[in-house]
């Protein structure tokens, strides 16, 4: 589906990162619904460029101009276009490294895919500046799914080897990601907070750079939803994630540990609260078999550290088929974590209003 | 897509695990390739229940009948269609526990998205047993994958906390992949294979579970495969993995571990050996921005403990809606890890294929 | 998407005419549907051979087996796979003529799209008997269509130039549909269908073959189904009718006359009946910008003549690629239009299900 | 999927007939086209409106900005975005009609669909104005299939009851396909066109407006291409265009008149020709079973009189649920035929370029 996702919803996503613009059109949003654009802008300012001393200095706005749509601030059911201009570009930095990949960036694999036709300035359709259409999604998703009560959030788990405290797989709550949402930056901790930080101006300071864990939750989400065996919750939010740069990992629940434990110990076991099915420990991240069992839907996913660092590096010369050194200009997120929070909001409010929309048990009725 | 999977080949599986039968229909599958029989029968072998003391007892074969595509062992391009008949089934073992969701499996979340009428005899279209025509599928694939030289495989990383060693990212070779799968045990350490079966042993007898980690390699894989930024490999291969069931993580490359080192360490560096490009580290599994860079695609899956224990459980009861224990009979895998390694490799096979199928830079020509 | 359809329900179609089985899965089909067997094992009958003398005389009961899907009658909302299993099959009669391709037959153009290595015997997959499996499907929809008050039916609106009367395209009524379906030969003037009969015998004396015009009606679907621009009611219906072999056009409402007419005349004006909106003609069949208006859908398909006839007919030799002689043996239909009314229906029935499926308006409430 | 179309590259179009603007995203094109945007900019005016008396008032030039995908004129296989901008909006015209749907325009199909909230001004996203972005695309497309020696081409084949000559199906060429394109008024007979243009202006007086057919070839296309049972070349082509508004019926090859000749009149029997298989007559319109046979593909679609007529209609007040009369008002085509021709041709070649795509036969080598 290339940068189309989604079922119920679906999103095309356009744009190079020095080219005009980038976007998003939206297919199929529900219809008459009032978009509360300050709030959007307030996910655009959340993922934007430029704001302080741990991402890049780039400045961009990323303020969006709708082209289609909506009318009167109200969803008209039409496909959706939000385009968000590149103002800030200085493309000069890239030409002389056009033939010189990047290591760990997508340039290589790019020029292979497309030829060398590729748009290689900064990184064109493969720039983290791409989720800007992404963050613009999800924040008009989740207008829809607050009034279902559903509430996605997440926090830094962790930069490097610095760990904030996890959700609680049972009790996280629509609070608590909405107080974590309203911090510049999101832990849950914010002693680590600082020592994330500190961990990143350093590797700033060396031209260097880290990565993280960013833990999401869905909460107030209903049982039933997702389908065997592809169509499921994990299936989806994974096939949405890893078009997220820079990912290279997700877990749901309890993760990988859960293969170190016991399946007596494992288990989620059954118990009624006030006339609802509840489970005593939530390893299951809220999905059994694909399909939600009320429970919240938790995940983590592993954010590599910026490709981008102003050592020397060893690559070679696509040209002349030689080894060579190359020693990245621009500007750079020493750690792109901290942005990353809402766009994985973000994918997370996508996938649980498809999810939702694919509910088609009133048929029944 | 529910139980259909793929772009440019798709499966369709179907069936329940106490039902007549479990399949799968291979559509777009290229024609006029000759099927080696034995070689698929092999691999529903590796798959097959009640093979030792490692897993369940229940005995099926797991012989096919093609219905469909395949006209004197070749290919026709037709839809090919693989029937697995059901034959050792004790469905009286489900009927006392209907109502009684079992822990951490889709009991209960499916008894909500089918409003109680899906197949509840041996977990119905959830159960494992559907890998079947998954494995199938893979066997299928391989036999056009070994043409291009590519080849896949994986072994047991960890079962509980005890750990084999991990493929050399690097070097992993296509021999060593053969030779795992030519082991009864999966593991390249074999003296750590001992440990884990002990360790199984240890689980069944005391009539609970162990879930592991497993390793996959696909070496030979061509570089610029994949499309940003929803149709990349990895979201490709999760959207698959995800499909079989027990699995609650997926890291590629690093994983996980990638977010704890600096961008210096972690960044895969190029070179030039014998006029190709290669990586000295490769961190990134293969994959930069979705594509493939010509290097090893390793990726890691977490499997959770089988959740049919034989230990009393709390759960309820979905007539009554209270609080209700269950104790589980019939015959279950203490451990589903081994059985998986198939598995994880015909998913990998089928999405390798897929990939390969999608690339269209022929049209430059 | 090959042989499979549909985006909220999906049928995969399997099987070849000389192979073993013909058959179809359809997933996301709604759970807890009670099949009426009986009301299938009609359908099933209706477009079977050997029935009399306007058909072939290939005998097929084309009884279904179950495979998967259904437990105790009940749709269980897992795939429902159904297998029609050949039984009548004479396969000499087209091992002569394996490189000698039928005019007008799919045999050419498969073979340069396979290579050669598509199953020749009886055309393969691209037989009528495919429909076996599309007729099941269709019954299925069937018994979810009744309970939402919506009946599709057909009947022969023309063999060759001998025409039935049209539907009434505002007045079309379930009951006559009903009728029709009753019928032996579903026509509604029957001293018309008297004529057809006689032009269709005379054809099978000469060896030759007619065609004709199916009239497809699908009454008490509610407006407001359908999606612009590509998931309209038109879109989809014609995307899964142009899957039915031997229909070259479709035209819905007044169809291509209404490219003769002047606007005034065309124009469907508005009015208010018992509080409900209709319109006084129904030109566009019950379709505005791809959605329903809530007056009847109509639609017209042309069924060419039979390609199967018995005279002799110039054709080349694919080894030598020289030019010979082909005169068809076998068993076949002088005219299909007949069994072809069933097929339509079920076609109607199966995106009648699909676009009601995809009505998503409930999420404004 | 909505508004999105394609298997093998894909088009995404958004846009309202009086929003900010209308436009489309290609996913997937070939990298490393150098674009004629001459030849580009040639294809918009032709759809463009307000060129002569034979169409509406409204004067939009339909120049486009390219957002992304294209970097010194050549493609870089990132999605592609053209944006064209609304610039001649009276959207007074609309507001007196909002709640009094026009006969035979989707507004209230629409209405019931979005529950009222589409955007009403001037149709909305069921404009004809949507298909500039279909036009674009087209343009695109066809640069491709020119170096594949491709050549779609189309003309008015009737305006009302006026008839022009029909393409033959079997000689067809590039050549007149291009002669039409370079007329001002696409008639194979010119004087036929001008008894065409009279109807046109006499209909124009009345207030009232003529449809017609268009007639569609596809020359130089390789036999061997679409995908039985669904993904056939009359699926591909009828999915897509009946996303072009007004077309209510399509036929292929001899079409509905097939229906009316003996079999042995209706087969294209074959015959060597330099070493090409070739048929004596083409019926079938090139496609067999689904697939391409080599010959020229060749299809007519019913296009309806504009239902924007002048003439006082009957309709409904939506809001008071009584009858209630309309006068359209604005600028409207008095037949949207001659428009319409380019955007057939675009369809024709977005079909092309897909199926093309879709070739997997290297597969073998």
């Amino acid at each position: 589906m290339s940068s189309i996702w989604g079922s119920n919803i679906k999103i095309s996503l356009f744009g190079q990162s020095h080219g005009k613009a980038v976007g998003v059109t939206i297919h199929d949003f529900p219809a008459g619904v009032k978009l509360d654009m300050k709030s959007i802008s307030g996910w655009m300012k959340r993922r934007s460029p430029g704001q302080d001393l741990f991402s890049t200095s780039r400045k961009e706005e990323d303020s969006f101009e709708i082209l289609s749509g909506i009318v009167d601030e109200k969803t008209t059911g039409e496909p959706l276009t939000a385009v968000i201009y590149n103002k800030d570009i200085k493309s000069q930095d890239y030409e002389d490294i056009a033939f010189l990949p990047r290591p760990s960036h997508a340039d290589y694999a790019a020029h292979i895919r497309y030829g060398g036709h590729n748009d290689k300035r900064g990184g064109g359709h493969f720039s983290g500046r791409l989720t800007a259409g992404l963050v613009f999604a999800g924040g008009v998703c989740e207008q829809v799914l607050e009034k279902k009560g559903v509430v996605c959030g997440a926090h830094i788990k962790s930069i490097k080897d610095i760990e904030d405290k996890s959700f609680d797989l049972v009790n996280v709550s629509a609070g608590l990601l909405r107080e974590l949402r309203a911090k510049d930056f999101p832990v849950i901790d914010d002693k680590v907070g600082n020592k994330m930080k500190q961990a990143i101006l350093f590797a700033r300071e060396k031209g260097d750079s880290v990565g993280g864990v960013i833990e999401c939750a869905i909460v107030g989400f209903p049982a039933g939803l997702g389908d065997p065996m592809f169509d499921g919750v994990e299936n989806k939010i994974s096939s949405l994630i890893f078009g997220i740069p820079a990912i290279k990992g997700i877990e749901f629940g309890r993760g990988f540990d859960i293969s170190k434990i016991y399946g007596s110990q494992a288990n989620d076991d059954f118990y009624i609260e006030h006339s609802k099915v509840k489970t005593h420990s939530n390893n299951n991240g809220g999905i059994n078999g694909g399909i939600t069992n009320g429970m919240p839907i938790v995940f983590r996913v592993a954010v590599k550290p910026t490709p981008s660092i102003f050592k020397e590096q060893n690559t070679v010369n696509l040209k002349t088929m030689q080894n060579a050194k190359i020693t990245i200009q621009g500007r750079h997120d020493p750690c792109i974590v901290k942005r990353a929070v809402p766009v994985v909001e973000a994918a997370a409010n996508i996938a649980a209003l498809d999810l939702i929309l694919g509910d088609k048990r009133w048929i029944w009725t």
